[in-house]
């Protein structure tokens, strides 16, 4: 039985991967009176005076909602919302196992913008953070940015930015390694969907001075037509001046960054990079390159979303920890500071004398890394000023 | 410490009575490429191809949403949606203690009849059935009957149905009690809100031909000025005809039925009904007439929604079974036979030789509850053409 095969018939033994379990005791009439009527109407009101008590008497405080419209579900696009769900009980079981975060999946039967962020405004009473997921772009950009005015709630678009946390961990290890920084490298961004930009505003916050971004279309540059207003504020911030495909874009770059297509970056386009190359090809299942490729042609660091090759960059190594930090004060956001923290955490967890060009970034399942993040992330929220405990 | 106390204390240290556990392990690189990428995908390609595969390969099958808008929690009235949590974790957890059913807790931040339902609509692809809670009247009539027009999941108002169908089933071994019939009898119910109406609509479909009904007005009668729709039909099924009080309406009766207000009725007024009169005086935490004095007047059978007197009439005792039925058969909605099924499931639970004025319904936590009505609900559902498996 292959992995698909075997994937499938788990799934139909497991008829769910989460299920609900009671904290409370209901075996007797006296547990009844207090976990339900007449006793359960004492928290209730003092709800009812103080809605912030909600995280004292109620899960909301370790409760999470991951929310999709199955727009954009793992590279199979849109499929639609209940064919979402198993990937959002993934995560949902991901949170639990490795930050003991709560988290509920639930799919939304809309692809309307403004539909689904009031379902998730109307939804906010009951969950102490939002994750959404699978979202496609640009929709995603404008839900997360309409949420994020109206809620007091931390939100966030893991596609965006628990990739972009986890890139740019890899990639300071990466610079480590070849003796680069942040501020000095010029970046090949490929893929303009909501990781692209996501990552390169993130590594853009954390020191990134010069980059080129490409899509589909061949490079993003200032006035190219039909661009979104995402899109054009990535053209204006980069270096980029004209079109181009991708192999003008990277002619003398030091880093590549795909989340885009398979096999589109070929050897010999690699060879045109600077020396001490770092290429993170990461379109899955099929990367841009595949990185034996990439070695042979001379890049020092190769990383891609894949198990089966070393530097395995992962996003379920941020959001659990993400959360679990943002829960345990109680923020009323996720920002730049905090998601800067979670990348520099999860760098950190990399010992110098560990630290290689087949290791940079720490195993999808380590223990340590959800702990890490969740106290750099708590941190980082107390001095931004969006702890709120 | 008294019960009140020793309620919130428990909450505060549960901090949420229901947690999320996962059916999947997550223990290796293995685990992680099964339950979540790459192996995921072939599960949601299924769900794809065919939505209904959706009950087989996640939770959906197993799972119902607790929703409120916060109107009309416990006696509490409308205290807002995140006040309401407590209760719906409860009713959560009592759902998966007594039933095996997995239930979400939503709070929604609306009162607005028209949002309420497209929120649902938009969330319904997540579960298998949708249990309404503490939505005040007349909008949960509005809010149940538009989402069972749109949705192919069982819709469930339980302050409607559930205090129904215990309230039948009560009946109709009080009425075993005394000798008597549903045909024969008349019924006076007080009170007209979301349970009275549903409680007299059951009824009526269980065989009930002689009632009277009275809120806080007196007796509901045909042209009386001010009714909602529901109530005018009420109305226009009743024996009244003119305008009168409780104690006019009491007098004659076979039957008070008080989902309404505390200390409105007096021994005097039950000694004005029929011998062997049977009394349900469910106000909470205060009944319409304490049952002792109802005893001391003449009443044959006294029942109410307290714990500390005999014959507790308490609707934890249907919604486990009734969606564990529903869930099982995959019933596309929750109709009349299936309700009158389960009152006759909970009826016939109490033995021949254990009926008595004190013995007509079992304890709300006898185990037998929920797999008897379980059986009788997904049996009227296949009589019925409701079941989908």
């Amino acid at each position: 039985m292959d992995l698909k095969e075997k994937a499938l018939a788990l799934h139909a033994q497991w008829q769910g991967k989460f299920e609900i379990t009671p904290r409370a005791p209901l075996h007797t009439r006296e547990d009844l009176s207090l976990a339900y009527t007449p006793g359960v109407a004492e928290p209730c009101l003092k709800i009812r005076d103080c809605i912030d008590d909600s995280y004292r008497y109620t899960r909301r405080g370790n409760l999470v909602a991951v929310i999709t419209d199955g727009t954009a579900i793992l590279g199979l696009g849109d499929i639609g919302p209940e064919a979402g769900m198993p990937v959002m009980e993934g995560k949902c079981v991901l949170f639990k196992a490795l930050a003991g975060v709560d988290a509920v999946p639930l799919c939304l039967k809309t692809k309307d913008v403004d539909e689904i962020v009031r379902t998730i405004v109307l939804l906010s009473g009951s969950f102490g953070g939002i994750n959404l997921e699978d979202i496609s772009a640009p929709r995603c950009f404008e839900i997360e940015r309409k949420l994020k005015e109206q809620l007091k709630i931390p939100v966030f678009h893991d596609d965006q930015h628990g990739t972009a946390v986890v890139v740019l961990a890899a990639l300071l290890n990466a610079l480590r390694v070849v003796g680069k920084s942040l501020s000095q490298v010029r970046v090949c961004f490929s893929g303009a969907g909501a990781a692209g930009i996501a990552i390169a505003r993130l590594l853009l916050a954390g020191g990134l001075k010069a980059f080129i971004m490409v899509d589909k279309d061949g490079i993003v540059y200032p006035g190219r037509p039909g661009m979104s207003k995402d899109l054009a504020e990535m053209a204006a911030l980069s270096e980029a001046s004209t079109a181009g495909t991708i192999a003008d874009a990277l002619v003398g770059a030091d880093v590549f960054i795909g989340v885009s297509a398979p096999n589109i970056v070929t050897p010999d386009m690699i060879r045109t990079m600077r020396p001490g190359a770092v290429v993170f090809s990461m379109a899955n299942p099929v990367p841009e390159i595949m990185p034996p490729l990439a070695l042979e042609a001379g890049a020092a660091v190769v990383g891609s979303g894949r198990s089966d090759f070393a530097n395995q960059i992962n996003n379920v190594l941020v959001f659990p920890g993400m959360f679990r930090g943002a829960l345990d004060v109680r923020a009323s956001d996720i920002n730049e500071p905090m998601k800067l923290a979670a990348a520099q955490a999860l760098a950190d967890l990399i010992a110098p004398h560990e630290l290689s060009d087949t290791c940079i970034i720490p195993d999808a399942l380590d223990p340590r890394v959800a702990p890490a993040i969740a106290k750099a992330v708590a941190q980082a929220a107390r001095e931004s000023g969006v702890a709120r405990i």
